[in-house]
């Protein structure tokens, strides 16, 4: 693409034969690959905020180099959680720390996919209006996605494994910060800006697309234990993770003393026996109607906020991102 | 400090009490400690180019906060750099990463360090002429320490080992990007920026200062191999890490056939009758003499390129960097 030529041809840097084959490489595994949704929302949000006016190549080009953008730093987070999570796979091959000579200096590679935006925000956006907006707007989001990310870390954390922290609170919080922002808010704030637009004028649309957010992490929380492997492309682990998954928080919430007995003992532990005396709760609970209500009512919830919103285009905007999480089964 | 209590009362996270804790700690065991030269030389520039001029009380408090900004930035690097080169103990006290409960958590605080930094000047920066400037700046600064730090990386990489890539050029080329811009170009342009100056028009500054970071990188060097480990606080392990040290690569240039042998048997290797041999043939090749010489010509040539400088405040301040610099022990 001409983004990564533009990028192994840095001027700011003097790159070595070995270096630049090195990137070359760690792009090309890193980068594409995903589902590219988040990247992609940014031309699709762009389009429906010009309301059927017909874009400019340029227009399709600077839009598609912020959906880059974010796409970037979705492998830089994905790079370094799996690091930390210790994880073996990541969308069906390897995770790059786990490729041979590759190791450590994954870390190194996850702080170079980070640095890259910056690069392609100066030279595509510097002479924008809004090129300020759109540095404080990556950094912001880059903070509080490693906030969030800190506090799952510390729930998580091996010896300090304690059930009774866990709370639909905490659950909202760290799925705000550590997903939502980047996954939901970005791309959009990303095309308001392209659309000349002042973010602080639309805090009402950031706080509709991070409630979208949550409301999209538990579905994959739910997903991970009662989903289809075959079809979610992956084995969930999250009670074997201890994760503050919306699933064993509202199993917190709606169990008797001595069901609680079972969630304390049995819960984030490795063995399968373990696992399935957790899962066999979590049917006793009927958690899988507890979601489908939340489900439903989530999604009136949001339609309404949309409904309220003074303009036509971003109402559109957010029904397009709604209408492709809701029931969703992957 | 204000900049801690700013950062743990953000308003664009919100702290749960575990986490506030969490950050609280990490930036006491990794921000201060270091000699803070970096940050420092901020105020002393920013003084130097005011030429006398009484600074103002928020002058002062300004040019402290870009100032570290740079302990920041330093911290951000050294916490990873520890995890890449597995390293035990930094400033006296165990890495980061290896605290107990810590472990690859560093990796996020890493981030979490280098997030910090924005966060600080939009609080502070954010209405000034050069804010954009600042952003842009930080951004190059660690784009180039990053990849100067992969070619480090790549090139010290286990099983390709390779001292026929060893020459002068690229230890000058990972010295340039790995230390030379953070350390010794960005306090400066960091002042230049506050004094107004437009950074395009200081090439010639930027050259000079990364001269002068090469310079004091090769003192490194030497002093790792043959300065005294009391007065530089480390025992140095450069001949075991297969480094591409200024020595190996001035021996390499110097050697006969016979010695050349010698050092693709011993270099890099943990053992330390292979360490000996290795410092035996720097004795014998007289490598003491040539950094003495190497010293005194780059002293005399950073001299006269600093006196060939129009403005004598820009003087005044890479004069001071020079003279803290040269012929250093530690
Ligand atoms: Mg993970
Ligand atoms: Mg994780
Ligand atoms: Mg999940
Ligand atoms: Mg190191
Ligand atoms: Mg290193
Ligand atoms: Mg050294």
């Amino acid at each position: 693409s001409v983004l990564k030529s533009e990028l192994l041809n840095d001027p700011a840097f003097d790159f070595t034969d070995d270096s630049r084959q090195w990137v070359d490489r760690m792009l090309d595994y890193n980068v594409p690959g995903g589902k590219l949704n988040r990247g992609l929302s940014v031309i699709d949000s762009y389009k429906l905020l010009k309301e059927g006016k017909e874009l400019t190549e340029d227009e399709i080009f600077l839009a598609g180099a912020l959906g880059w953008c974010i796409e970037w730093l979705q492998a830089y987070f994905l790079v370094l959680d799996d690091i930390m999570d210790n994880s073996h796979t990541r969308r069906g091959q390897p995770c790059w720390f786990k490729v041979p000579k590759v190791g450590m200096i994954a870390v190194n590679d996850g702080v170079l996919l980070r640095n890259h935006i910056p690069r392609i925000l100066k030279k595509h956006f510097r002479e924008k209006p809004y090129y300020v907006d759109l540095l404080d707007l990556f950094n912001e989001v880059e903070f509080q996605t490693a906030s969030g990310q800190m506090i799952d870390l510390i729930t998580t954390l091996e010896g300090e494994k304690d059930l009774s922290k866990y709370s639909l609170l905490l659950h909202c919080r760290i799925v705000q910060y550590k997903t939502a922002y980047y996954s939901f808010y970005l791309p959009v704030a990303c095309a308001l800006l392209m659309a000349g637009e002042n973010l602080e004028n639309h805090i009402d649309v950031k706080d509709i697309l991070v409630q979208m957010g949550i409301y999209f992490q538990v579905q994959d929380d739910y997903l991970d234990c009662f989903g289809d492997p075959e079809t979610i492309g992956k084995i969930g682990t999250d009670i074997e993770d201890f994760k503050c998954s919306w699933l064993v928080v509202k199993a917190l919430e709606r169990c008797n003393e001595e069901q609680k007995k079972v969630l304390y003992e049995h819960y984030g532990k490795a063995d399968s026996a373990d696992v399935a005396k957790v899962k066999a709760l979590y049917n006793d609970l009927d958690l899988q109607s507890v979601f489908t209500e939340y489900e439903s009512k989530s999604y009136q919830k949001l339609t309404s906020f949309i409904e309220a919103h003074p303009s036509k285009a971003v109402q559109a905007v957010l029904k397009s991102f709604l209408g492709k999480i809701y029931k969703r089964q992957k």
